[in-house]
């Protein structure tokens, strides 16, 4: 296999003629595929439809400690729902509060009542000039878009293998007081699928942040999300770690249900410290009487424990293993050396992330849709959306049948071969 | 009956000493009654239970427009339930949004979202000095939390028979512009169970507000919630009213499903103008990727439309209406004539309210809990929990068995008597 980049003009004149064809067969199809979000496929959702069953008329939904899960009341959750969540979360019981069906809206709830309210007796934030989080990238989408949506100025902090840049982190949230936050998926990272290293998580739970409201942002998003049983990332816990290190209030970790049972009807999670959780409280107490208790029984009475969601994990990861190999394997065998592009073989999460060759991302992406094949917007994995190289693609292999899948993968790798011809062909 | 004001300090004394006998026998009885929250009692859970049953692994999840409710997706509610609660609300399909369990949390939010960003391009309050909410009085303690919450200073305005004193709300409105809105419960209010007149509704949509960003919080908790099959409370719709009136985005309507379906599992709706909704929405989609549409459907197969809610609704009155009645007629027969108390006889919603002489009702609750009954805690029903008359209390009579109620209203007679007799005789 010849690199792209050592072709003559000519030679890539040639090669652009043949994939340009390829491509119009490809038109010609009228496909309508979708690699963009995260989304379980229906044999996902299948495999939790006996969740649907669990609560019925004749079923008694009562609490073990008597709470009518029928009616108003518990702020923070039925006792076993957060049994069941703080096991998930490798946390205490005390730890933890159970949400609604979103843990994005916890996360807002979180930014937004700092924003008004400060954090535990810090000015609100809406009182200073200026407010900064750090965010790794490439990153998730919706992370940003809501700091982005309160006015917070974001600063991109490199990813690597290991997790983030810690050496930038580090000299930035000790030098500035602006900086609130960092946005981290630390397992199966979005979009590259990387776990932070223990030195990474060790250096984040010991940052000395000049901010004293400076909070770590946790989402957990793919805690149990493997796609191999006998391979899997697992993390120094970080509640543990930041308290080891002396500053247990430094973190807010997220997680929920969405891509375990239902998306949209599952329950959400937040573990904190005590600390924070009572500052947390003071605004839920104004908030909401309480979440959905009846919801949070049916998980309970699904799944019954940890081990209920760790099996069930595994139904999912059954489902999606071949998937990501599917798409895995034809990035190998159509871009496998001809350096214009590389790809990350995540080991659980949702996605596989993609680098062009620089400048090539956004064409990319418009290319596979003029040929019926929907991508997550190229630039989307950085802060307002723009990507410094455009060169990430975030893949999302989870929704469409493999059969489709397959047909996508291939035209998106033959998008890339095109578009990377264009590029070097204009230098 | 003799008036206690009438009664000389002998016969009070002599009085005293038997009903403090009285209230020593209901001490000894160890009771433990709560008429203190509008919480449905266990005979009004129990009818919605067929809701248990409408979704089972049998049962096709998938909307009328083909989207699967179990997966992510679908902003502002799934297409049926928005007729279902559109159609509860007396408003156009295409003038809601379906939100979470909540109705309280989407009335938070609103109030946080105004904070931080304004309404329809205003300045956000948080950049305001003051900001101010008119505070109809008594009124609903959950909504005067919100606003002390976020630091908005609130102005009682006093509510009659026909809704709230509309030349104050008027006046004060058109003068300042640090007024952002008013609280509002128009059908069957909470505590009194009084419904806005006609002409109170006509004059709250023509309202000349000095501020641009002023907004009507109506708070339609109780709209399907009648006691009687015959005399129910109509109003006249208030968005339709505002258009009218050539104000069409001031007004919020809200309501939730907690106290038709299960408290805590139920749906909850915004109502609005098309304006107002896009700049909910440019929030909305930032804040979450959408709400519990699995719930949404549940709701929608149990009621299939508004006449389904409203029969259902008949059986929540043939619970409640028992209730009222016991406990109306307790008072009237044990404190009618006397002169030291008042109390509404509402045709709707969830509580009674009554009014003790000045200065009693923190006693009278007190003496209350000291046997064993809590009563919501006297003040609550005003802004910052200060009734500047110390007079009104709420009383709730869903949650307790019958027996119990009779009993818990009975002692609260016997304490409000107790404490109008210490009253007059400290005159």
């Amino acid at each position: 296999m010849k690199k792209y980049s050592e072709m003559t003009a000519q030679e890539l004149e040639q090669l652009k003629k043949e994939l340009s064809a390829k491509y119009k067969e490809y038109q010609a199809k009228d496909l309508k595929l979708n690699m963009a979000r995260g989304k379980p496929c229906v044999e996902q959702l299948n495999i939790s439809m006996g969740m649907m069953d669990v609560l019925s008329s004749d079923d008694d939904l009562t609490c073990d400690d008597g709470t009518d899960c029928r009616n108003y009341g518990v702020l923070d959750g039925v006792h076993e729902a957060k049994v069941l969540l703080a096991d998930m979360m490798e946390v205490g019981v005390d730890n933890v509060i159970v949400y609604g069906n979103s843990s994005l809206n916890v996360m807002y709830d979180t930014i937004a009542r700092s924003m008004t309210h400060g954090v535990m007796g810090s000015t609100p934030w809406c009182k200073l000039d200026k407010v900064k989080f750090l965010c790794p990238v490439p990153g998730y989408d919706r992370h940003f878009k809501i700091t982005e949506y309160f006015g917070i100025e974001m600063i991109n902090v490199p990813m690597t293998k290991d997790g983030p840049d810690m050496d930038m982190v580090e000299k930035l949230v000790s030098e500035d007081d602006a900086i609130k936050g960092i946005w981290c998926v630390p397992k199966y990272s979005n979009p590259q699928g990387y776990s932070y290293s223990d030195e990474v998580v060790r250096r984040m739970a010991r940052l000395e942040p000049k901010a004293n409201d400076f909070r770590i942002y946790w989402d957990n998003a793919y805690t149990v999300h493997h796609l191999y049983e006998d391979d899997q990332d697992e993390l120094i816990e970080i509640l543990d770690e930041c308290k080891r290190a002396g500053n247990p209030d430094m973190v807010y970790k997220f997680a929920s249900t969405s891509k375990i049972s239902f998306p949209g009807s599952g329950v959400s999670v937040l573990a904190s410290s005590l600390n924070n959780l009572q500052d947390i409280k003071k605004q839920l107490t104004v908030q909401t009487i309480g979440h959905d208790k009846v919801n949070q029984l049916r998980h309970v009475r699904y799944f019954k424990n940890i081990d209920g969601i760790k099996a069930h994990m595994k139904l999912h990861a059954d489902i999606l293993r071949p998937k990501f190999e599917a798409v895995l394997e034809i990035l190998e065998r159509e871009l496998g050396g001809l350096d214009i592009g590389t790809w990350t073989k995540p080991k659980g999460g949702y996605f596989i992330s993609f680098d062009s060759l620089d400048g090539c991302a956004k064409d990319i992406v418009a290319r596979c849709k003029k040929a019926g094949v929907e991508m997550t917007g190229a630039g989307a994995t950085y802060p307002y959306g723009k990507d410094p190289h455009d060169s990430n693609i975030r893949i999302a292999p989870s929704y469409p049948p493999k059969d489709d899948l397959i047909v996508a993968a291939e035209l998106f790798a033959l998008c890339v071969k095109l578009s990377s011809i264009d590029k070097l062909l204009s230098k």
